[in-house]
C-alpha cells in the first residue's frame, strides 16, 4: 500500500495512478492527508481491500502535485551518526544510543520542490524516514512495527556554516530552513518491501550542464539503530505521535566529508532515491 | 487579556473566574485552546470586548483542571544561555546569535502536573514562554510584538546525565521526558504588562517537610535576545507558527551550577513564578 498528498488530499497511489480516500471511502477517511494517521488502525485495515489500479475512482496524476505525506507532524525527530560504514569512515566511535536532533516543522516540504540556497555551504543528506502511525510510550522492540504507518524518503538539507556556528552546534538552526526538510513522494507500507531493513539508498547531483554525479551509494542494512530498534528506544523518552517523522541517518558521501568539501550551487537538482519507495528532487537557486 | 485551557477548552480567566469561549462567542471561536491562535487577529479583537468579570456566562474554576495553554504546539524553540547575568556568572562568552534546540511537543504539559523523575540528575530552569500568535518569515524586529499571542511560564526540566550523554550534548532527548515541559497558568496578552521586557522570574523548592528554598530570583530584563528580538531572528530561518512555543532562557540558580550539585528528588514541589503571568506547580516523584 502506498500512501500520498496529492494537492493536500490524502491518496492511495498504484503506479501512476492515484484515487482520492475521501471519495472512496465515502467521506470515512481523509480528505486531508493528516487524517490517515489519526486512526491509522482503522484506516490501513480499510486501505488494504482497495485495489487502487482497477477502481472506478482511481484516474492520472503529476508527481509535480505531491506534497507532503505527513504535512503536520508533531515530532520531527532527527538521528545522526546511524550509519555504520558512515562512522567507520569518519572515525567516529558508534553510539551508545541514538544521536537525536530535530528539524522544525515549518522546513517539512513535499518531494519535488525548488530551495533557496540561504549559504554557501548547504550539503546533502540522503535518508530513510519512519513515519509514525499509532505511536506510543515504552514500545518494545517486538512491538515497533505495528507501530508504524510506513516508510518515506527524505533529505536533511543542512547549512553547513549554520549548524557549526555556535558551542553546542546548531543542527537545528542548520536543517530548518525553508523547504530544508523534503519528503515523499510517498509512504509505502511495510508489507511492500522483501526486507525493510536492507534497502538501497542513493543522492545524486544533477548539475545546470546535465552531468550527474552519484554521491552517495548505500544501503539500509548499515544502520546501527535499525527501524525496529529506533521506534523503541525513542519511545522510552518522547511519546511517538501518529505522523510524526523520524529520520533515521545518512550513509557515506556528504559533501562536508569530501576532500575539498563540495556544497551545492546554484542551478543543480538532487535526487535521493530509496529502493521500493522512489525518488524525491529539489532544484537548488541562490 | 489572559487566556486559559480549562479541562481541553479554551477560556478567557479574569482572577477567579473564567468564561468558556466557545459558548461566549456563539460558536465562533473555540472550543479547543489551539483554536485561538489559527485565527489570531479575528480572535483577540472579540475577546478584547469581552468583560469576564462580570459576563453573565462566567464560572469559578479550579487551577487543578487547567491544561497547557498551548496544548499542540508546532513547534517548540528552546533558547539557552540567554541571560547576561547567567553567563557572566558562568564565564561564558554572549553568543551572537540564540543558541537553538528543541523540547519534543510529547513532553508539554499543563501547569500543576505530576512528574515521574527518570534519572538522579533531573534540573530546573525557570523560563519565559512566548506564544506565537500569527508568525510568519522574516519578520521585521518593529513588527516582532505583532505576531505574538502572548507570555506564559514555563520550566524546561532536563535530565542532566542525558542532556550531557554524548557528543554533540542531547538537549532534546534530556528535556522531552513525560511532562518535562510544563506551561501556564495562563497566556497573558503584551497589554497586561507595564513593561513585558523586565519581568521578575523565580523559581522555588519545596521540600516533602514543607521547608521552602528560592533557588532562582532574576529578570527578563537580562536576556540577551528579549521577546522581539527573538521573534525577529528566529523568524529568519523558521516560519513560526500559530500556537508555537519559544522558551527564552533561564536565569542564574539551576542545580548543576551549584556547588556542590543538587537535583530534584522524590516528594519535592516546584514553583515557577513570573510577574503579571502567575505560577505553575510540579510535583516530583520517583
Amino acid at each position: 500500500m502506498r500512501i500520498a498528498n496529492l494537492s493536500g488530499r490524502l491518496v492511495l497511489v498504484d503506479g501512476t495512478v492515484a484515487l482520492d480516500v475521501h471519495t472512496a471511502s465515502a467521506g470515512r477517511f481523509g480528505p486531508s492527508p493528516s487524517d490517515a494517521f489519526a486512526d491509522w488502525g482503522a484506516f490501513s485495515q480499510w486501505a488494504q481491500q482497495v485495489d487502487v489500479a482497477t477502481h472506478a475512482q482511481r484516474a492520472p496524476f503529476s508527481t509535480a502535485d505531491l506534497g507532503a505525506p505527513s504535512p503536520l507532524p508533531r515530532q520531527v525527530v532527527a538521528v545522526g551518526l546511524n550509519y555504520a560504514d558512515h562512522a567507520a569512515e569518519s572515525g567516529l566511535p558508534l553510539p551508545d544510543e541514538p544521536v537525536v536532533f530535530t528539524k522544525f516543522a515549518s522546513s517539512v516540504a513535499g518531494p519535488e520542490v525548488s530551495v533557496r540556497l540561504p549559504g554557501e555551504t548547504v550539503d546533502w543528506e540522503a535518508e530513510l524516514v519512519i513515519v509514525v502511525g499509532r505511536g506510543g510510550r515504552d514500545i518494545a522492540r517486538e512491538d515497533a512495527l505495528s507501530r508504524i504507518a510506513g516508510l518515506t524518503v527524505g533529505q536533511d538539507l543542512s547549512e553547513r556554516s549554520v549548524q557549526w556556528q555556535a558551542t553546542p552546534p546548531q543542527f537545528s538552526m542548520g536543517k530548518s530552513f525553508e523547504n530544508f526538510t523534503p519528503t515523499g513522494p510517498v509512504i509505502a507500507t511495510l508489507d511492500e518491501f522483501a526486507d525493510p531493513d536492507r534497502l538501497a539508498i542513493s543522492a545524486t547531483i544533477i548539475a545546470a550542464d546535465g552531468t550527474s554525479t552519484r554521491v552517495q551509494d548505500g544501503s539500509t542494512d548499515q544502520l546501527v539503530f535499525g527501524i525496529a530498534e529506533l521506534v523503541s528506544r525513542l519511545s522510552r523518552t518522547l511519546e511517538l505521535l501518529p505522523g510524526d517523522l523520524i529520520f533515521t541517518g545518512t550513509p557515506p558521501g556528504v559533501g562536508a566529508g569530501m576532500d575539498p568539501k563540495r556544497f551545492l550551487v546554484d542551478g543543480e537538482t538532487l535526487v535521493t532515491e530509496i529502493e521500493g519507495i522512489g525518488s524525491i528532487v529539489q532544484r537548488f537557486h541562490a
